[in-house]
């Protein structure tokens, strides 16, 4: 112990914390360049949310755009959020439009509308419009920025003017060029490969190829099967008319859906309202938390109470008491692993809300041979320690049907939620355990009573 | 009903299933050229593996190889196993190396070797050298298809070789060429751009740049830093004496890291043993299942034992039986969620082992406000409930005082797991809820207890 805290204050967070107290700009910027990313993003998250805004207030923007466009963007948000909006709005700035778009959705209205005031008014307002497309269509997640030329321009204009602007070739990480009309009607794509294997006096028509467009309102489902089919890394977003409006990355596609699966994973821990840092203020984490709390004791308490109905019983055999926690939570347990495998499913496409009845079929099939196995263990570990077969049997035939009632549950509730529009990644959880809660407490109460003579 | 069932016989997957009952190759070759790739993903998964196998030996090769990239690799290498190995070689040889590695690791190690034996020896030997890495590091990830060329060629040459094989240039999805000497030492990387922009008889030498390059044996988590630091989309692979060995894709890197977390919320869910495909057989999918449920079986029994241990106060209070199970699973929900949260934080790099004291000074912060709340919440319901103050004041400081234990198991074990090089993903939640229950059924009925003559 002695020995870890001696080295620790050698550790990077500790010199950057040192570092932003002493108010030492240059070192602190030759800190953030000799560091790697890994390091930089884990000493971060480390400072005090202060702290994180002396960090930023001593970074060239750029250098701290380049380290926000590290952080998963709700976090990112988080940072930004955090300092004043000048600040912010010159750290935006820095970056790519899909990406600026992307984190100011991010942020809460107020805040975006104050950043987007201290920004370029030109660019301000080509900002509101893009963030006023819903975050996972092509207009949402599209990038404004790319390099376009008039079809009658020649190759060797066009290659002039590339190596006369090198800095926005960079910025643009440009394979493809466009060919526009006057009205911004997308002629077609031209290949930078064709661009080598021309003739310098060639004209663009005549190596224009034919470009693979997306719809502006294309949703993320859409646009994820588009880029499996044509094995492109990016391309045009047209509207009606087919006029240009943007540049569409596969990764910004990719990366919207990766963030939307990870999204789903926590809402189905508890943790709904948007991801959780922990150098946000405890009392929103508190909060945000306290939510799906509350919602959950509440169910809890309904699928309880049907314990209070059988007093009796349980009254006459209290090592009943024992085996209800065990009942809930094992069918728990299994409804979980189905709820898993619905979910993963939905995600690739691969099950629909149509398909309940053959996911139904394929969960009851397990659940049957795993009610049976899990019961007859229970059953047998029951008899043996109680010794009461007929225990044993109440216990072990109640784990047996609410193992199938937990799969069956698992499998099509997800299915049924995405049926009713609910979202299935916040709800299957709280609905599965109230139900498999009430009807474990039922089936083992219930039997029970029915067995009473041969308990007692 | 009657309609639904009507309209089902025009399905896509309905008539693919007749094409395939027919056998009628050229309609079958037809249908999945028509329909888009997300409905073909879902046809492919409601068919049964004995139609999989049947629709996959009418297909093309290098249509199959195409419609099974599509899918992720464990649920691709689970449709390969299903058809014979000469079929599933000339599958696998129309992919590129990296995916050839990928779905090849997945496969059962006879399966695989039976799939080897079937492909030219020239590439079933690079292949069996590819394998050998980890999944993880640089060389599994890698792939071996790449274009180099000796330093003293001339643009020219290139161009005019690149011409010469357009079909290779497509296959390489090329970006950038390599410049390698007669021991295949790397000399530096050619951009394409640069070839734009040089003179025909320019060497090759000097238009090298200089390459960033990956060593075979980095990690992922390395390979993510590199890739986020210098913003390409490919870099070569070298050995300890700068020999090229192949090309990192940065896709590869992305995709790796994205299955990997995927497959730990599997397993979080108790999915463990790798994915899970409904259209597997169903005794291997319940054993796969049944394996989490039997240790998590066992481990509710210990904690349940606690109640035994205070059956006298069980019977005295026999309102107690109800509060068990509210205040064991309440306190899994609120450890779940600081589960979660370090589950992320570790993902992200953000969290590290050795920020333990760290995590749990946020996650008390945290309980301490949830578990008062939720005791609060709790005992006043059930006061006016059970119209016993005192009853409720047990069940409300158990659940306040549960509550920060479990927030503490919850952020920190997944921690220490780590630390311990034990698989968070997977025994995490099995941790935290056997502790959880046995504190909250010992704390109620502890409480209960020493309150009994105030509760009777």
């Amino acid at each position: 112990m002695e020995q870890n805290n001696l080295s620790q204050k050698d550790t990077p967070w500790h010199i950057l914390k040192q570092l932003i107290k002493d108010g030492n700009a240059d070192a602190i910027e030759e800190f953030t360049n000799s560091v790697s990313r890994d390091e930089m993003l884990h000493t971060l998250f480390i400072l005090s949310q202060s702290e994180q805004k002396l960090l930023i207030s001593y970074l060239d923007p750029a250098k701290a755009a380049d380290l926000i466009d590290d952080i998963p963007t709700s976090y990112a948000a988080d940072v930004l959020e955090n300092i004043t909006s000048d600040q912010a709005a010159s750290i935006v700035s820095e970056m790519a439009s899909d990406e600026q778009v992307d984190i100011l959705q991010e942020i809460e209205n107020d805040e975006a509308e104050a950043i987007l005031n201290e920004m370029e008014v030109e660019e301000a307002n080509e900002l509101r419009t893009l963030i006023e497309f819903p975050a996972n269509v092509a207009g949402g997640l599209m990038m404004t920025e790319f390099l376009s030329y008039p079809e009658n321009y020649s190759v060797s204009q066009v290659i002039k003017d590339l190596t006369d602007r090198p800095d926005d070739y960079a910025l643009y990480n440009v394979q493809y060029l466009y060919a526009l009309d006057k009205d911004r009607k997308l002629q077609g794509v031209i290949r930078l490969r064709d661009l080598v294997f021309s003739e310098p006096n060639t004209l663009v028509k005549n190596i224009l190829k034919k470009a693979n467009t997306v719809f502006v309102e294309s949703t993320q489902e859409e646009l994820m099967d588009f880029f499996e089919e044509h094995e492109i890394s990016a391309c045009p977003v047209v509207d009606n008319n087919n006029r240009m409006l943007g540049v569409l990355r596969q990764s910004a596609v990719s990366s919207s859906i990766n963030e939307k699966a990870e999204s789903d994973h926590q809402k189905s821990q508890g943790i709904v309202n948007g991801e959780e840092l922990r150098t946000m203020k405890t009392l929103s984490r508190s909060k945000r938390r306290l939510s799906w709390l509350s919602v959950n004791i509440i169910l809890n308490i309904c699928a309880a109470s049907i314990i209070a109905m059988f007093e009796d019983t349980l009254t006459s055999v209290i090592a009943l008491a024992i085996f209800l926690p065990i009942v809930s939570d094992m069918s728990g347990c299994s409804g979980n692993q189905s709820i898993a495998v619905s979910m993963r499913e939905l995600t690739l496409g691969i099950a629909r809300p149509s398909d309940m009845l053959r996911v139904w079929l394929k969960e009851i099939s397990v659940g049957l041979i795993n009610g049976i196995s899990l019961g007859l263990l229970l059953g047998l570990l029951t008899w043996l320690w109680k010794d009461n077969i007929y225990l044993g049997m109440v216990v072990g035939a109640a784990l047996a049907l609410n193992t199938m009632i937990a799969v069956s549950i698992g499998g099509v509730v997800p299915l049924l939620l995405k049926k009713l529009e609910i979202d299935p990644a916040v709800a299957s959880g709280p609905i599965l355990t109230t139900i498999t809660d009430m009807c474990g407490f039922f089936l083992v109460l219930g039997l029970a009573t029915i067995m009473l003579p041969w308990l007692i």
